[in-house]
């Protein structure tokens, strides 16, 4: 079937004028949306290949895709390999997409690939690398694959368009209107005339909408863009429906204009050439730095100007202004994570029950049990991700998620089982993994890994640092303790948090990898702590809580507040407070490896957790998740 | 007399054909040194400010410098502020200089730079940035202000061009045939026809060369460009002498042509031009990313070239090769900081010697004196940088060296004294930075600092890390314990050293700052660890070490060694072996505030330090001073 869908490609590539030597299928959608909606699914439909990140390339006689080490054995399942060649990017010896395309097309030919499909920053060094063998990079605006689905009689779903939720005030704790104004104030700064949005996340903050068009994220598919006396919002058949439109006058924004979501291209070619026609100077539009090639050369004008438009392309204003949460966003993402330790404090209570009971429970089994007790809280919307319920060996794929089909793993009771989980709801977003021994006798060796990545995160947890140091510089601390033995993981350590947005929110995280548009740490804003270790066919280990990050002075509530002796020469002192509320195994930290501090920190933790918990369950009338809580909030102490 | 300059710069700018609207001064050469020779101190002649960083704009009414945070003071002292603005750089309001370009140049403006003095790099942004307002960057080729200079009667001093001296591949491990054969086995991957270095301890490097065109950096004014069959070496008057000649020839380089240095504007133009003209595909030519704007456009020739010349404009190679120490290198590094810890081992028991019997030792007596002590080593050539000797408040300066001119500060008993000094070495380069105080009684707070500077230094040289991480990962390690109690420091933690070179080397560091270049951490490679604090108008501490990067397994003479238990999943695991031989002050150690594992750490690098000098001590019959190390090497303990 593959080879039909190839050859179909094929053909249309040769039919185009001029004829394409190769046609890039990148994994992406027109926003660069981490997740992809089914209509946007155009490389595994082409290639089986399902995994979550990939680029295929297809030529006249060859059809290869470039991905990474999470997915090297998924595909050789997956893949006609008769067809197709894996190229595994982690390796030092594969070629680059742009140095492969250099040296296997030659002088002349011409690459095609859908400019909505991918961003600019993207786009660039593909075409340098073309330019150098006299071959070039061409936008051809339908999308092949499309058109192939159609000739094949498999065309793609229709493209998810939901209704749209309105955000109350009291979750959001600015209205649309508030946070319009303060962009418009940034454009008066850089003199822009527009403003164009095109990351979901970055458009459902700004107008406080939610939606449910991609799985997770409660984003909509939609383009906004800012003006000086209007809002122009591209959306479905562009016809906004009275709760919206009453919404966001009720927020302070009067002038909206809905326009058809398909429309946008044409909408910024013709405000394009309305800007360059109007008044006597030179207009500048804003594009964020990760809108599409699509959208920057619509913006800059298809047709001649009377005035080139300036275009700036740089980190959205919404990307900043909603990486620093408000007072109001906190407390909701506080107080959500209470109501989520109390969901997966009573899971895990009821999985060791039933495992100790001699009850088979699966992986896919735990996961519905887990969002049974999580459907029990107040304003749970849904899973913010996938759950990764992994035991034994399946803890140790990073990105693992249970299959429903086929045969299903049990959670053993000899296992170490890691679970990664989190919950969206109205008042903040959760995202927090931890890793159990079902019968609580890991071996010494699972005990030693355990206690360093907790190690590890308290490093993190604990830490203190100069305001506007960059997450980058924390990730180390994490690792410390794995490193001094030889251990380590293959992830970052902190990726930020939306505010019942996207679980992963750019533009800061915690890695050795650089994260350019990062403006610096500061307070109100969310973390993911989360280091790890990974025994590859044996056990996973992953402890991550969210945090928040806090101004630490002498007088604070942290641990090392009252040795304070300055504040890096007025730059200020930050710190972290963690959200998540949800014991670690006690059973599975060796306290002879941790030092003083650390012990008395894991037994503050787990008095947090149980002095903020356990009034609930009481009044709840769980006793016996109290009890078990209880337990588990027993402290440490060394032999 | 600096206003009669400026105007005699102005009557020039307007002279030109178009008028410059503002001409730019860098302070650089055309080798983008960091030390840089009298004749390139045009920066300094024009605006009379001498800090080694800064760049001068003049406009027809305007004159400006942007300088960082080390000169503000300086800058005030010794420049007429009637003629001149300093723009205070790192201040977070202070425009960039193209910022202040954009908003007070107009439409149609030209501004004029030296090309010679500015990296592609700098170049580009500020072109941009002109360009947005219509205005435009051009090259001038003959130096305003050397013009200046001539017309007033002041020419600049001729450029040093001193004699060239071999070294002996006993000392350099590698042939500098060897070394061109890798290059071009290099240049062919790339399919280049000609690299061209410009950076001067490229060169040095690559010949086996060494001069003393520049203070401290044992380069020589050059340009050399590597071809397939013959390199060709732009120095002087183009005429090689045989002991040169003979060196290269015995060093495996047959075919060495000489030209004159100031022809290599014409002579990469010529070579454009005859590349474009031979064969029938296009040429490459290998630029390193840090060359000259002027060197990009002649490279890329003047006039209507047969066929485009494609550049490559990235980091060089030689930069890549002389960053990995060869065995004959590291030999020699490990040896010449035998001899360099005798020398301060002698030093400091002289000054303490002297100050306990009265004297009156100034800061520059000291330097004066430990210069004499290493002229006593072995293969010694010079210091490799200007010392820094800062008693009490001066030690807080981070860049301070002590000025023979006007009133001396004398060491005082009472004081915290850092010197920071270096040597150049036949086999090697030192540099080495021991805090002290006079008396051995320092008040609580700056023990407690200088241990926690210690504990950084211990966190860098004890720390295990994969194999190819690059230096930044490591830099939070060195400030863990200041951050702890809100203190820090303003500096990166450490750099790259040459091997009887530029005693600050690219392209790795360990700093917060990226390192863009670095290729990551290997074996073989040479770095300071130097964390350090500062109290303004009080003291300064710094301990600097520098270190060696080797491969650790269980079987190491490791501190970490025997714990390990993975390798990074095949990765590798790499350390650090600490080169310094002289001890830390005892008395300034809090051992309270140190674990077990950093007491005896100090412990073990003491008795190392005193089982290597002392036999050679001994030899020389030089007993006081052993009898002063043995007391510095006394084991600490807690109370």
């Amino acid at each position: 079937m593959s080879l039909q869908r190839l050859q179909a490609l094929r053909a249309l590539m040769s039919s185009q004028r001029p004829v394409l030597a190769a046609y890039i299928i990148p994994t992406a959608d027109a926003h660069n949306s981490e997740y992809i909606d089914a209509a946007d699914a155009r490389r595994e439909w082409i290639s089986a290949f399902t995994g979550s990140a990939g680029t295929a390339v297809v030529t006249s006689s060859q059809a290869l895709v470039w991905t990474d080490g999470r997915y090297y054995t998924q595909f050789e399942r997956e893949v006609d390999l008769s067809a197709w060649t894996l190229m595994k990017q982690t390796l030092p010896d594969t070629p680059t997409l742009e140095k492969w395309l250099a040296s296997n097309l030659k002088d002349g030919d011409v690459v095609g690939v859908d400019p909505q499909t991918m961003t600019r920053d993207e786009w660039t060094p593909i075409q340098t690398a073309l330019k150098k063998i006299s071959a070039q990079l061409v936008p051809i605006s339908n999308n092949l694959v499309d058109d192939v689905r159609i000739e094949l009689g498999d065309p793609a779903p229709k493209r998810s368009h939901n209704e749209l939720a309105p955000l109350h005030v009291r979750y959001t704790g600015r209205t649309a209107g508030e946070k319009i104004a303060e962009l418009r104030r940034k454009m008066a700064e850089k003199k822009a005339s527009a403003l164009v949005l095109t990351a979901l996340d970055d458009i459902a903050y700004t107008l406080n909408l939610r939606g449910s068009d991609i799985e997770y994220n409660p984003v909509f598919f939609s383009y906004l863009i800012v003006m000086e006396t209007n809002v122009v919002l591209y959306w479905g058949d562009g016809q906004l429906p009275p709760s919206v439109t009453d919404h966001l006058r009720e927020e302070g924004v009067d002038s909206v204009e809905g326009k058809p979501y398909g429309d946008i291209l044409e909408g910024l070619k013709e405000m394009a050439r309305e800007l360059s026609e109007s008044g006597d100077g030179r207009h500048v539009i804003w594009l964020s730095n990760d809108a599409n090639e699509a959208i920057h050369r619509a913006a800059s004008g298809s047709d001649v100007l009377k005035r080139p438009i300036d275009l700036i392309s740089e980190v959205s204003p919404v990307k900043l202004a909603k990486l620093v949460k408000n007072e109001i966003e906190l407390q909701g993402f506080r107080n959500c994570h209470i109501k989520d330790g109390i969901a997966v404090v009573r899971f895990f209570r009821w999985l060791h029950d039933q495992i100790d009971g001699g009850e088979q429970i699966t992986e896919v089994q735990a996961s519905d049990k887990l969002l049974e007790f999580r459907r029990d809280e107040k304003d749970f919307m849904g899973p913010s991700f996938g759950t990764i319920a992994g035991s034994g060996a399946n803890g140790a794929i990073i990105h693992y998620s249970p299959d429903r089909e086929g045969q299903q793993t049990v959670i053993e009771r000899d296992h170490m089982f890691l679970l990664d989980s989190g919950g969206q709801y109205r008042d903040g977003t959760t995202d927090i993994t931890r890793t159990r021994h079902m019968s609580g006798n890991p071996t010494a060796e699972q005990r030693d890994a355990f206690t360093r990545v907790l190690k590890g995160q308290i490093m993190i947890g604990s830490a203190l640092f100069p305001k506007g140091v960059k997450g980058n510089v924390l990730d180390s601390f994490a690792r410390h303790a794995l490193w001094e033995v030889g251990l380590d993981y293959g992830h970052g350590t902190g990726h930020g948090v939306g505010h019942y947005l996207n679980v992963h929110e750019g533009p800061s995280g915690v890695s050795w990898r650089p994260y350019p548009d990062d403006p610096g740490l500061n307070v109100g804003q969310i973390l993911s702590n989360e280091p790890g270790f990974y025994k590859v066919g044996e056990y996973g280990i992953r402890h991550e809580d969210l945090i928040e990050i806090v101004a630490v002075d002498k007088g604070s509530d942290h641990p090392k507040a009252k040795n304070l002796r300055g504040d890096y020469d007025g730059r200020g002192v930050l710190g972290f407070s963690t959200l998540t509320l949800v014991p670690n195994q006690r059973e599975c930290i060796d306290a002879e490896i941790m030092t003083d501090f650390e012990i008395s920190y894991v037994n503050a933790y787990h008095r947090r957790v149980l002095d903020t918990l356990s009034p609930i369950l009481k009044e709840r009338g769980l006793l016996k998740d109290l009890e078990w809580l209880e337990g588990q909030c027993i402290p440490i102490t060394r032999k």
